[in-house]
C-alpha cells in the first residue's frame, strides 16, 4: 500500500515528563521527526525545578507510524511517556452531536407553554391544518441521515451500529455548513423493501431524507421508491452529492484543458453507486462518450453480469481498464487504491483530466503523474483540488428544505454542480484551483438558490 | 366546561402605542384586570414626546377569554393595539429542539478526524468489538421518543404529525432535567405489528425508547413485545411514569391521613393504559382494595367488554361510580373534567385523599371539595402537589442509561417512588406539600439512583 502524507486522521496526543534542562525538548521533536511525524501543538501542562510535564500532538500516517513514532519517543534516555493517546478516538467519546432545546425551560410558564397544557393548542392547529407542522414543528428544518451500515465508507458491510460515527459526523456537516438538523438513523435491516417500509414510517418528523452508505444496486430502487411514496426530498448523497461535485470539477477542468464536454472521451473506473450517477449526471449534462470500467473491466453489452443500471452504459467493446483508456481526456476513479498507472495515464490523450476519487487511498499517487496530467483531482483534502461531497449536500437540503420543494430533480443537480464551478472566478482558475474549498462560506448558499430556483421554475416548490 | 385560572399556556403578548401622558398606561392595566387577565411583564418599546410603544404580556385562561381582552383594550380611547400575538403559538415557530454538535469544526483537522477519512478507524473498532458502540457514538445517551399520535395528551388520535410539538416538548423536558438525548418518532402507522418492526429497525442509535401517546390497549402489546425483543430500556411514559408519580404522592398523602397502603379501598376512575398501569404498581406496592371504574362503571366481572388488562381488576361488584366510591379512602381520577362530584367525595370514607389528575381539567375542581379531603392533588401546576411525569421520566432513562440496564423493571418504578416520596422531609410533609416540585434538582438524582441501584441488584446493569 502507498504511503500517506501524515493527516489528523491519525493523531496522537504524547504526555511526556521530560528533565527541566536545555535540549530534552529538542530530543524529542527531533525523535520525532527523524520517524517522519508531523509535530502540531506543543503544550506545557506542569513544570518544576526538575522537571516539566509537556504534551505533544503529532501527526501520523497509518497506526503502525504511530507505534513507531510512540516507541521512538519511548527509546529516548530520561524522557517518560506518562500516556499516549489517540485523537480521533479520544474525539469520539460519548459521541459528536447532542440535542438542545431552543428555549429555556425555568419555571412552570416556560413549562405551561412548550409542554402541557399549552402544547394541545398547537397540536390541535396542526390537526386541523396538516400544512402547519412546516411552521409549528422541526420538521421544516430536520433531515433524516438513513443508513443500513451495508457500505459504510470505502470499508463494506459493518452494519447499522458501526456507521453510526458517520452518521453523527454527516450530522455536524449538516449543521456546520448547512444550518440543517439532521438525525442519524441506522436501520437494523439490509432488506429493501424493509428500509423503504421504515423510512416512511418515521417520515412525519422529518423534512427531506439523505440516504447514505447504502450498497448497490438496492440503493437505487430504495432512493426511486422513496421518491415515489414520499413528499419530501429524497437524496442519496453517495451518488447524487458525488455527481454534482464532480460535474462543478469537471466544468472546471475542461476550462483548463480547453476541452469540451460534449467531445471528451471519458473513462469511468467503479461503477457503483456513485460511479453510475456522477456517469448519468455527466451524459444529461452533455457527455456524449462514456465508457465505464468495473473489476470484470469494460461494461460490455456481450457481458451477461449486468445489473440494468449497469447496462446504461453498456457498449459494444470489451476489455479492460488498460484498454479502455487509451486516448480517453478524463479519467473518473470511484473505485480502489492504486488502480491506475502512471502508464495508463500517459495512455491518455493530450492534456489529460484524472478525477482519482478512491478515498481514503485514490486511484493514483498525484505526485506519480504531476507532469503529465493537464488537472488531476481526488478525494483528498491534502492535495489540490478536492472533490469532496460537503461542497454538494448542504446547500442541495438547505435550498429543498428553504422552498418546500417536494422532491429533487436532476435539474438541481447540474444547476448545483454550475453553481459550485462559478465560485471559482476565470482570473483564479488553474490546475490547481479548480473547485472551492469546503470551507469556502458562499458554496451552500449558492448552491440552496440554484436549487431553490430550480424548484420554482419546475414548479414544485411549496413556499 | 368549568371556568380556569388565567395561566402561561394562554398567554398574549399585545403590543400598544399610547399618548405619553399619565393615565393612559393605567386604564390598559386596568382593563385588563377587569376582564380577569393576569398582567406579567410590560416592556416599553419605543418612546417620543407624544406617544409611546410598550409591549404587554397577559396570561388568560381561554382563547375566549384571550379575545374578550384584547376586545376591551381595543375599546379604550385613544389607544392603538399595533399587533397581538399568542406566546405559545410564537415560542413553536420552527419547533423547539435542534442538533448542535459537541465540537468545531474549524478546518481539515476537524474534518479528518470527525468525518473521513478519521472516523473510519471508528466505524471499524465497532464493528470489531460491538459494544464499543456505547463509548465511541451517541447510543450511550440517546432515547427514542416514539409516538403514533394515536392518543396525543388528552386529545384524542390526532395522528403523528400533530404528536410532534409533545414529542418536541418531551425532548426537552429530557435534556432539562435528565441531561439526555431525546429525538421524536412519529410514526406514520398505527398497527401494533408495524409499529413494533419499525421501533426494532431504528434502534441501532438508540440506548432506549420511550413511548408516549399510544392508546389502550394496544400500548400494553407494544410495550410488551419491544420489551423481549430489544435489548435496551423501553418504557411507557403515560404509563409508568405516571405509576410512579402517583405511587410517590400516594406514600405521603396516606401519612398526612394516617392510614396504610394495605387497609386503604382505593377507587380508579379511568382504566386507560395510565390508569391500569397505577393500579397495578398499587398493588405491587401492597395495595389490596382496587376498585376501578371506566366510563361504563365498575369494572365488572360480569361484563363482557373487559379487555384482558381490564380484567385484572374486574371484581363481582357491578354499579357506577357514585355508587363505588362510597366509603372509599382514596380516589384516583385519570378520566375525564368534572366526572366527580363534591357529593361523591363527600360520600368517601373520613379524611379521604383525593388525587384529581385528569388534564388539563381535572375530575374536580379543588376549590369545591377543599373543607371535606385529607389530601387533594391534581395534574395542574396552578395548585398544590402537582402529579406530573417529569418527576420520573428523566431520572428513570438517567439511571437505565447510566448503568447500561438491559430493561426496566417493576421494583425500579417502585424505588423511584419511594424515592421521590423520600424527597419531603417529615418535618415539610402536610396537605399542600406531599410531593416535590419539577424544579427540586435533588429528583432525578435520586430516581437515577434508585434505578441504578435495582438494576444491580437485579443483575441487569452492564456497567
Amino acid at each position: 500500500m502507498t504511503e500517506l502524507t501524515p493527516n489528523s486522521s491519525f493523531s496522537l496526543k504524547i504526555r511526556l515528563e521530560l528533565p527541566n534542562r536545555a535540549g530534552y525538548l529538542a530530543s524529542v521533536t527531533q525523535a520525532i521527526a527523524s520517524m517522519g511525524g508531523n509535530l502540531d501543538e506543543i503544550n506545557l501542562i506542569d513544570r518544576t525545578r526538575e522537571m516539566t510535564v509537556r504534551e505533544i500532538v503529532v501527526d501520523t500516517s497509518s497506526t503502525e507510524h504511530s507505534d513507531k513514532i510512540v516507541e521512538a519517543v519511548k527509546a529516548l534516555p530520561e524522557i517518560k511517556v506518562l500516556q499516549v493517546s489517540d485523537r480521533t478516538f479520544d474525539m469520539h467519546q460519548g459521541g459528536k452531536i447532542t440535542i438542545g432545546s431552543k428555549l429555556p425551560l425555568r419555571g412552570q410558564g416556560d413549562l405551561a407553554m412548550a409542554y402541557t397544557p399549552g402544547v394541545g393548542r398547537i397540536c390541535r392547529a396542526i390537526a386541523e391544518k396538516p400544512e402547519e407542522v412546516y411552521n409549528l414543528t422541526i420538521k421544516q428544518n430536520t433531515v433524516a441521515i438513513v443508513t443500513d451500515g451495508s457500505a459504510v465508507l470505502g470499508l463494506g458491510n459493518l452494519g447499522p451500529e458501526a456507521a453510526l460515527p458517520v452518521m453523527e459526523g454527516k450530522a455536524m456537516l449538516f449543521k456546520e455548513f448547512g444550518g440543517i438538523d439532521g438525525f442519524p438513523i441506522c436501520l437494523a435491516t439490509q432488506d429493501t423493501d424493509t428500509i423503504v417500509e421504515t423510512v416512511k414510517h418515521i417520515a412525519p418528523v422529518f423534512g427531506g431524507v439523505n440516504l447514505e452508505d447504502i450498497s448497490a444496486p438496492r440503493c437505487f430502487e430504495i432512493e426511486q421508491r422513496l421518491r415515489q411514496e414520499l413528499d419530501i426530498p429524497i437524496f442519496h448523497d453517495d451518488q447524487h452529492g458525488t455527481a454534482i461535485v464532480t460535474l462543478a470539477a469537471l466544468y472546471n477542468a475542461l476550462k483548463v484543458a480547453k476541452k469540451s464536454l460534449e467531445s471528451v472521451r471519458i473513462v469511468f473506473n467503479g461503477a457503483g453507486a456513485s460511479g453510475v450517477a456522477v456517469a448519468r449526471l455527466l451524459r444529461q449534462a452533455g457527455a456524449k462518450t462514456i465508457l465505464m470500467c468495473d473489476r470484470q473491466g469494460i461494461l460490455s453489452t456481450q457481458r451477461g453480469d449486468l445489473t440494468p443500471e449497469k447496462q446504461e452504459f453498456a457498449v459494444s467493446a470489451t476489455g479492460t481498464l488498460a484498454g479502455a483508456i487509451q486516448g480517453a481526456d478524463v479519467f473518473i476513479g470511484l473505485s480502489g487504491p492504486g488502480l491506475l498507472t502512471p502508464q495508463m495515464v500517459r495512455a491518455m490523450a493530450k492534456d489529460p483530466i484524472v478525477f482519482a476519487m478512491a478515498n481514503p487511498i485514490p486511484e493514483i499517487q498525484p505526485e506519480l503523474v504531476a507532469e503529465d496530467v493537464a488537472v488531476m483531482a481526488t478525494g483528498r483534502s491534502d492535495y489540490p483540488n478536492q472533490i469532496n461531497n460537503v461542497l454538494a449536500f448542504p446547500g442541495v437540503f438547505r435550498g429543498a428544505l428553504d422552498c418546500r420543494s417536494s422532491t429533487i430533480t436532476t435539474k438541481m443537480y447540474q444547476s448545483a454542480g454550475a453553481a459550485i464551478a462559478s465560485l471559482i472566478a476565470p482570473s483564479d482558475l488553474d490546475r490547481e484551483n479548480i473547485i472551492p474549498s469546503v470551507f469556502d462560506p458562499r458554496v451552500a448558499n449558492v448552491v440552496a438558490a440554484a436549487v431553490q430556483r430550480c424548484a420554482r421554475e419546475e414548479g414544485i416548490a411549496k413556499c
